[in-house]
């Protein structure tokens, strides 16, 4: 039996109230050899004191030294081992453009390429052209037609857009046609299964299409597309805990994942953390679990910008007492991943967390960072586990096994 | 998706360098409650000044409880699950005597013992005779032919020899020979399926023989095998990490684990651990990963001579300037065991690790122990977990999922 099998067996329903508010991209590194990190430059009064009455560790999103995209990073979060439940490229791509997927939708990465007279691939990436300008040859692919499916194209940056195949019977067994080298043909659409044959053959004739209305338009004068993928028709999230449950997020690809699971989208006034905390306090009597997203921590990691990041935290810091009056029965304060700004991206390494409720067990830490957290009573645990602990915590949770 | 598969799909190529230092069986334990362990005793001014800017922690070999033999460890360390990927006995047992084993080898370790008239077992160890008188029974083995395949016969250790079996065809699936206890005859060499039948008869000819030239060399007057086994065919190291792998070891075993899983063995002038770092210092720039292995910490542990186990940290200590020297990326120090003297033998006790790399996390630790371990950023970790942190810090995996 596997985790989310087994939540689905013990989980019960109640009237507590779980809030999960990951601050995206959370962890981080000292600039100088011991220094702080960006949380623990940060002025945060609030969540200080709320570590302190808390339970604190370190959970570390996938495995160690595995970095995350946030696909998979927010699965974890939610309670799914992503190295078990994978999403498909092309979905996540759709969904980080806010592209309302339906079940039986294929839906692929597309790159933008340049291909010389022989129609060999001279750079894989069509010179990087602007999102402008893939705007406009998204445009004109657009009016190509398939005989019975619909089809989509989507600018996503740059040389990026993402196809998406909508009809019956559709499949998304099928090969890459990046060949990931210059110098060689974008291959023809493969079936891996006799069920995506058809799809296969499809996509071959949008690709032969698209080539003919591609070729006047160099660099991007021809395409490749990967990461053919549908809906994995997850476990539903609240079904699994039997959690009315509801996501507050303002980037798409946020929403997107919590669309995939289930959960209900909060509309949000503003893209402030009082601004998201606000719609938790509007629609407070009507769920039993909020999943809170606070975005642009991870956008100043990604920038390498330490000032930003710490600053994005003190933000949510002084919006805090708006959610913390809300009074949850368990509030978890936690990231999907870390972003160091000294690295510029995504990395492996664990974050601080806090799960605040009554039966939480106290720790000597009464700070929130990462070096304090490593002396709390959660210990160093994996995101996987976030969920199981904060449903137990809600009293959510039956005994396993009489 | 299991480890090593990640580890294929997202390591990439990069000019970054990994140093892995193994100090055989360098987890112990205070001879006197509450005094120190041979770590701690030792006098370690490098390492404490390392594990001050590093990031460190307790690394379990196996799983809780679970003492490993050097060959398990080794795999949990070069990121191999030793429960999932298994070496056999006789191969461990040829390893370990250097013996450099072909793709279709089938080897097998074998005991003298001593048999009464009526071939009944009445001793399963032949009196422990000496490794000399060992190595005479041996010569006279290795005259045995048999159709189609060359023998090998090698003295290891007391009563204790490797016999291989070299041809086209071979198998490894044969039960065991030896009965397990006295009063019973030994077993015929049983097939434990068809494909190894041909083996099995062949290993029954081989007995029979060497039954007829032992007879008059009473106490080791007939022989057991088991653990019939082939080479495994790992995962190669190299391809699955990207890494030109290379591996500087004085002992046979060690040698012919990192063989089996495909690294380059460099040759080393002397057995000093100085000798050893001055091996990777000629190799510096063509290789991107160094496994090091330091044998006398655990024989020191072994014999139960506490101070000479921790003179022998205390050596690795002096000499490890000339490894810091060479700037490696990522720097992990650790064992593969733990070797208290108290107990004489390997232990399932977590080892001390560290971890230096310019991301690794600091943490309150200033001296490499395993007490002040405890509180290290790493946490408490597994073996197989070492690599992919060693691979994260050094830059060389990729983010999974987008």
């Amino acid at each position: 039996m596997n985790q989310l099998q087994l939540m689905q067996e013990l989980s019960i329903q109640g009237t507590s109230q779980i809030v999960l508010l990951v601050i995206d991209g959370l962890g981080g590194l000292p600039i100088e050899p011991g220094g702080p990190t960006e949380l623990e430059a940060a002025h945060t009064p609030n969540l200080d004191a709320l570590a302190a009455r808390s339970a604190c560790g370190l959970s570390t999103p996938v495995a160690p030294g595995i970095t995350p995209g946030s696909g998979p990073g927010h699965l974890a979060l939610f309670g799914y081992d992503p190295l078990q439940y994978e999403i498909g490229r092309g979905v996540l791509e759709a969904l980080g453009i806010g592209f309302h997927l339906q079940p039986n939708d294929v839906a692929a990465r597309g790159n933008f390429c340049t291909v010389d007279g022989q129609g060999l691939i001279t750079d894989r990436r069509a010179g990087r052209i602007s999102t402008a300008e893939c705007a406009r040859r998204v445009e004109l692919l657009r009016p190509i037609q398939l005989p019975g499916v619909q089809c989509f194209v989507e600018p996503v940056r740059d040389y990026r857009f993402v196809l998406v195949l909508r009809g019956e019977g559709l499949a998304g067994d099928i090969e890459d046609t990046d060949p990931q080298q210059t110098g060689k043909a974008p291959l023809p659409a493969v079936a891996r299964s006799a069920g995506s044959s058809r799809t296969a053959d499809l996509v071959d004739r949008w690709i032969g299409q698209a080539a003919r209305i591609l070729a006047s338009q160099a660099p991007a004068n021809m395409l490749t597309l990967r990461g053919f993928s549908m809906d994995p028709n997850l476990p539903k999230f609240p079904a699994v805990h039997k959690l009315r449950a509801a996501a507050v997020a303002v980037y798409p690809m946020y929403k997107g994942v919590a669309r995939l699971v289930g959960m209900d989208l909060l509309p949000v006034e503003g893209e402030l953390p009082a601004d998201e905390f606000a719609t938790v306090r509007q629609h407070w009597n009507d769920y039993d679990f909020f999943f809170v997203h606070i975005k642009k921590s991870d956008s100043a990691g990604e920038d390498g910008n330490f000032e930003a990041k710490a600053h994005v935290v003190e933000s949510v810091d002084q919006a805090l007492p708006g959610l913390l009056d809300l009074k949850p029965d368990v509030l978890v304060v936690t990231g999907d991943h870390s972003t160091p700004s000294l690295v510029k991206s995504h990395s492996w390494h664990p974050l601080p967390i806090l799960l605040s409720a009554r039966t939480a067990r106290r720790d000597p830490v009464t700070s929130f960072g990462e070096t304090a957290c490593l002396a709390g009573s959660l210990g160093q645990i994996r995101h996987v586990d976030i969920m199981p602990l904060a449903m137990a915590h809600a009293l959510r949770l039956t005994k396993f096994g009489a």
